[in-house]
């Protein structure tokens, strides 16, 4: 089985185009200087490959094992979980006020797509933390801060964020569970929560849940919905909130699944009453990005075992005629189609990279105080690109897999391989955090629709700029060229299901998630653009070191243009097709 | 979880729709009438629904146990397989004369879908030893056949294909098995073989291998192979074949995946000596037909789950207002993107069955005795089409699972939902018999290219006419002038593919998986016109008695041709990116 390697110089790569060092100074992260990243990053690669990785089939044999309520992670997980506290990598973007590092929320995520692609199911525990953290920050009080949030930021305890109920998931307006409030300001908090990633577990000595519940003065549906902070310690002693069971799953079976009883667990309001699903708002976008990183993570892996496979294995001759004539058959990466597979992984991981890390900028320049175009902006397009990233890198990861399982024939579907693992774990990805036509429903009906299609034009109209400026380096004038056309017929397209939406809503549903596809394909375009003009300007220099590479960037980028992107007119004449259709049937009928 | 249900109604209306008991009358296999195949259907769904489908999650769960050479089955299996031979099914679709009870073979076909539905991995069991069996009456000697083909057909015995080696599955040219003449004309088998699904088990008394090994003085390569008839028991003593382990799999669990040791076993030649790859190509239309029907199944069992699922589960509200006022939420299947997810199931599902019953009718019509224009173009078709079956069929069963998972939500990703075991089952019809990518050059190199598009002609020239032909009934217009144009630019991209390749060979294979699936959806638009024509038929008879069936079934060819065909516009602008792209970097450069 192939062993994970960090692709460091792709990373960097990415950093340069996107000039990573100097947005840091410019949102004043002024520690994190290229050696302060370039150290950070080796130290990171250095502990998943090491550390995480081994671990990654070990958990999804052994599992997490339930037990009376307790929850024991697979051998190695807690030991791998001591360390990456010890070394400081929880607090690693997060204020100093608090204990953290100070580092940018966007280094974070570039970080996250290692401990993602060596164990994504250990990557999850700490990863959780992140949703409670979030939370306390924006919307604890000085209080509740210096309890909860501290011991998050340092790793000492892990977090939860707990929604999902049996009757709900997507419609959390009809959730149930019931906040009960006692004479000192706490509640009680009473019902059933399921799908709880990193519920309960022995990685860390306390656990903190953010949960979504109902007070009994609230009114039905989501504007009745308050959060709270439910600890499983509350100062030592043990709350009444316990774990049920664990979920037995397709895969990520080394992260535990919960089903958790809350039967009158004490709980602190946080943020205003009934104004939690808002509250939540500000936490779905990271959750998003989080999972959008499942995918890339998911791509990388899938690319590098695959790689090696087709580098081994030797099958039929090629087309062309013989590469290697004193073995008895040649090496199956000389095979087109084997390649049209691994390219397919690799143009997908390496615009996925940018797409993710460009949105990471775009966190941290929404989030600085003095608010102005740019942080109106980078909040703007964090909006939009936050769903087609999620939903887009999530599906071309999955396809990633498979294509990756593929590329081994037969022996992909046998574990020991460590292939179909990857399909398994990978697939959850499309479905937590919002499934792809809950993605594409907000793309669609809340970022563009609504708003008229201003945002969508604002960014479009940064593609052509971008496009008008590349054309100066000679050879971008192909992909700007087709990048400019299908910038401007994503907006018809927009506006053509516009008009047909005013007279029939349901066209909105009807065409979503193919549109969102479209738009994934378009926007994964710009990023690839983006990174052949960084190319073409490092190889105008005289002194360029890594000329291949560069090279390589541009001729990746040419397969994206020439053999995926044509993949958009497909799911345009699809989604023109319209709702009839899907409608015209009877449910009883079907 | 939901149980499996026979469709016998969408079985008949295909049946009808191909005018089968004619069908049958013509080939001589008069017994079959109309009352004959509905009773036989109605035992086989009885069966399937019963016994088979309760077992498919017991056996996903148990797995096999491999312990010193033997192979117990999940509880329940072996049970059902004596059942299933008492009740005479292994024996339906064989000849008289060995024992059989002559009904088509295409029968045989139709009745493989319900088992596969209800239980994959129960099914390759006796599925596997069609392979031998084929391999028995087509070249076997008379004593051969007496000896090992009537108690195959009685199903007292199971067979197996014995060709995959560690080192070789595509490519049986690299094989290395000996196989060693003795003075009494018998054989030394030694070698091993690996992925031999149904290679040991507890459910029959013996197994017959049909077994690929080179004789000491056979050539190198693809041209030196031998095909030996190795039993397990010879004459009720222990042959020296053993299983030496069994594989850890994603899916299947049900059916043993086995390393088989030949430690010089006696076998018996097969067929001509060195002329066993072309003995092979005899059964492999049949064994990639039955993997096309597991993608089939597969669309079949996806679908009904998730309908179940939309017409129970409750989330939002429809876009176009509240449909269920005294509930708090409507129904999932109210929304146009669950439609469209259970919509693509179902008509992949509905137009694959078309294609797979008249493949069915084409080796009936090809396996006649009097050679005439007929059995050769039914030979031509089944040439042409297998491979896009295969493929295509399996797939888009894959993509089936993948959207009947994705309908669930999160719930999707839970085993005991049962949906993450069909999408794990269904993974591996992609990969034996044939990866999509070796099907694919199959199609475009060996089917379409190396004839001229001869055969490919006279089959879109078939469509022309069958177009033509319906356009009497006016609604069946925009069908038929869509299929017209799409069967003219077909034969339009072979052309420019086959101009490209003369050029460089790397052409073939770089387009050839896009080439196959834009195939595979034309051959589909052409099954959902032929059903689309005979529900409008049988509307025109004033005492049609199954309307709504027949309105839904032309609602869902409306679907297809709407939403799913236009993919062809993706595939075609992707495949006409052409091979400079995939082959510009040196492997090192990957």
């Amino acid at each position: 089985m192939h062993q994970y390697k960090t692709p460091i110089k792709d990373i960097h790569f990415v950093l340069d185009t996107l000039n990573y060092s100097q947005h840091c100074q410019n949102i004043g992260a002024v520690e994190a200087t290229d050696d302060m990243i370039e150290a950070i990053l080796e130290e990171a690669a250095k502990f998943c490959e090491q550390i995480l990785a081994p671990l990654n089939q070990v958990g999804d044999q052994e599992g997490c094992q339930f037990n009376d309520g307790a929850v024991t992670t697979p051998t190695g997980f807690k030991e791998a979980y001591v360390q990456w506290v010890e070394n400081g990598w929880p607090s690693l973007a997060q204020k100093e006020e608090f204990g953290g590092q100070g580092m940018p929320e966007s280094l974070g995520n570039v970080i996250n797509e290692l401990g993602g692609s060596a164990n994504w199911a250990w990557a999850m525990y700490s990863g959780l933390s992140h949703g409670a953290m979030n939370t306390l920050e924006l919307h604890g009080t000085k209080q509740q801060k210096e309890e909860y949030l501290k011991p998050l930021v340092s790793g000492q305890w892990t977090g939860t964020m707990c929604l999902t109920e049996p009757q709900c998931g997507t419609d959390l307006g009809l959730l149930n569970t019931k906040a009960l409030p006692n004479d000192d300001g706490s509640y009680n908090i009473d019902g059933t929560k399921i799908f709880i990633s990193a519920g309960e577990h022995d990685l860390a000595e306390n656990i903190v849940h953010i949960v979504l519940a109902r007070m009994p003065d609230s009114p039905l549906g989501s504007r009745g919905i308050s959060l709270f902070i439910v600890p499983k310690l509350l100062a030592g002693e043990k709350n009444n909130v316990i774990c049920g069971s664990i979920e037995h799953k397709m895969g990520i079976h080394g992260n535990a699944t919960c089903v958790m009883n809350f039967d009158g667990a004490k709980g602190f309001l946080i943020g205003p009453k009934n104004k939690g699903l808002n509250c939540m708002f500000t936490f779905m976008n990271f959750a998003r990005i989080a999972t959008a990183v499942q995918g890339l993570s998911t791509m990388e892996l899938a690319y590098q075992g695959s790689l090696a496979y087709a580098k081994e294995r030797r099958s039929m001759r090629s087309l062309t005629g013989t590469k290697s004539p004193a073995e008895p058959a040649d090496l199956i990466i000389e095979h087109a189609d084997v390649r049209r597979m691994l390219l397919t992984q690799k143009a997908f991981a390496e615009g996925s990279r940018m797409l993710i890390y460009q949105l990471g900028l775009y966190v941290d320049i929404a989030k600085q105080e003095v608010q102005n175009e740019d942080t109106k902006r980078a909040d703007e397009f964090l909006g939009l690109l936050t769903p087609i990233a999620k939903a887009f890198i999530t599906e071309a990861g999955c396809e990633s897999a498979n294509l990756g399982m593929q590329v081994f024939g037969g022996h992909g579907y046998i574990k020991e391989w460590g292939m179909e693992q990857i399909v398994r774990d990978a697939r959850i990805s499309t479905l937590y955090e919002g499934t792809t036509g809950i993605q594409a429903l907000d793309l669609l009906g809340r970022k563009v629709l609504s708003n008229r299609g201003a945002v969508l034009k604002k960014f479009t109209k940064e593609i052509q700029v971008f496009c008008k400026k590349s054309k100066k380096i000679k050879e971008m004038k192909p992909f700007a060229s087709r990048l400019i056309k299908l910038s401007k017929e994503w907006s018809g397209l927009t506006l053509r299901i516009g008009l047909k939406a005013r007279k029939n809503r349901d066209e909105v549903n009807a065409a979503c998630v193919e549109y969102l596809m479209y738009s994934g394909y378009t926007v994964l375009a710009y990023m690839w653009a983006q990174m052949a003009f960084s190319a073409y300007t490092a190889l105008q220099n005289p002194a360029c070191e890594n000329k291949q590479m560069y090279i390589n960037k541009i001729q990746t980028c040419e397969f994206y243009y020439q053999r995926l992107l044509p993949r958009t007119r497909g799911l345009k004449d699809c989604l023109l097709g319209g709702c009839e259709t899907l409608m015209q049937m009877s449910a009883d009928e079907f």
